[in-house]
């Protein structure tokens, strides 16, 4: 089978074709335009190749719920152009294959439940912390939507007593994303994540927030495997310090061995690596697939 | 069909008899002993019945994990005798029927989406705030498992500007639980909270941390109901105050019209009232059945 993908991101396109067992045979990315000129490309890509099915893995937020009339949709991005771009529409009209379309968080939560981190297990949580901050949730063996989708990056933090940073979210200022995405830890420290040392005190920080989101999700989600992807977690000295915020926050009340003894284990990197996202894409074409 | 249901609570057991239509036509309780003693009034109340399947909905922490070897169990808690208790299997060896079993707020989730507010909808979230603070989650028609269960009792929360209650919880001292279930609006304001003025500043100090927690849940899973049980939520006037702190923190970022526009139907008291913890365990009684 041939299975089209596309990562759909806020600042880059990557669409590629693959296979069902996960491998990717070819790719191309541009950056993300208005939506016309990026469909555009997305179209000319695939129109080249035969697929048999095509996933998408989209920016948010968008419209996912099968029942709605506005289902493919991008909904209120402050992207200029595409909020209300009705995008897997504009696709089907061309492509007459079975789509799957969902968060790019998701999708790559679906990607590492797949063929990643998560391999065989029926319920994982991707956060990536870059420019944003997203969290997709796969429970049970699904994606989950419920009223619109996840947008765990803005949950609410506790202040690191030692941080006075007020916090960039245009909406609730010192949530998570405001706190610890790309963006504030640039603003906070007057530097960009990989020009600070590996012993700045910017990585507890750092750490102290995203760990107090992964505690909330073990609490209300109890997802067997954690991982952080994402640009600021290519700073790979946070993830010992956010396990161990873990570890303080729940101070042992989860007694599950998976967090007690072997929590480098439980909170990981993407096992897909920088594929991650585009392998989420086709884990969705994949299910396309199936569900056709 | 006659479902044997059992709402096994830390203080109090319901027994009962019920349909598949969700209503209840016999019921008994007793207060929670040591297990042996407990057990062997429930088995002598269904031994008098005969009883199609048996549902549990429990207080936990228990093993529903399927392919776990002490599924079944009880687990860690204090309370006396039951840590490590074989609570499925001492009935199963007696009764020679199906049982599923879950803990009583996941049960209480699954009733509320059978037959109470949360009626003919794939997602529910259900609290229940009294003597502690426990959740059941709903989701893509499935309840939610994964590495234990949700204990979202103990999610971390902001403190209030004007509350400089330490917290009761032993894990975590201002967690949740420990600064809005029952103990703790005692231990603050050294009275029992219906004891309490209706207008007394004891409600909006409880809704700050109960909205943090439903803006959480929100922003994470997403759900389609919100459902605020248990002895705590009886103050009805906590209702306007949670929901009024839910918007503004979410302050417009999360745009589904059932927060924007409705939010007095989207946070609400169980449709099933008192009856929601044994309409749960009739619930997963059903669902045993078809399981079956």
């Amino acid at each position: 089978m041939r299975i089209g993908a596309i990562e759909a991101g806020g600042t880059k396109f990557v669409c590629g074709i693959g296979n069902e067992h996960g491998e990717i045979m070819d790719r191309i990315h541009f950056p993300t335009e208005q939506p016309e000129p990026t469909l555009e490309k997305v179209i000319a890509y695939f129109q080249a190749k035969k697929v048999d099915s095509i996933g998408i893995g989209a920016f948010g937020p968008i419209d996912i719920d099968r029942s709605s009339p506005n289902y493919g949709y991008v909904t209120t991005t402050p992207k200029p152009g595409w909020a209300g771009f009705d995008f897997v529409g504009t696709l089907k009209n061309l492509f007459p294959v079975p789509f799957e379309w969902d968060t790019d968080v998701n999708a790559a939560a679906l990607g590492e439940a797949t063929w990643g981190a998560a391999k065989g297990l029926d319920s994982c949580v991707y956060y990536t912390i870059g420019t944003g901050v997203g969290v997709g949730v796969y429970a049970e063996g699904k994606l989950i939507h419920g009223l619109m989708h996840p947008e765990g990056g803005h949950v609410l933090t506790r202040r690191h007593p030692d941080d006075h940073f007020a916090g960039v979210c245009p909406y609730h200022g010192d949530c998570l994303e405001g706190m610890a995405a790309g963006p504030a830890l640039e603003a906070r420290w007057k530097a960009k994540g990989y020009e600070l040392p590996r012993d700045h005190q910017a990585w507890a920080i750092e750490a102290f927030y995203i760990a107090q989101a992964v505690t909330g999700m073990i609490l209300t989600v109890s997802p067997k495997k954690i991982i952080l992807g994402g640009g600021v977690m290519k700073q790979i000295q946070l993830f010992p310090y956010v396990r161990e915020e873990v570890r303080r926050n729940l101070n042992g009340y989860v007694g599950a061995k998976e967090i007690i003894s072997d929590i480098d284990h439980y909170i990981v990197p993407p096992g897909l690596g920088d594929n991650a996202g585009l392998c989420g894409a086709l884990a969705l074409g994949v299910k396309a697939l199936h569900n056709a």
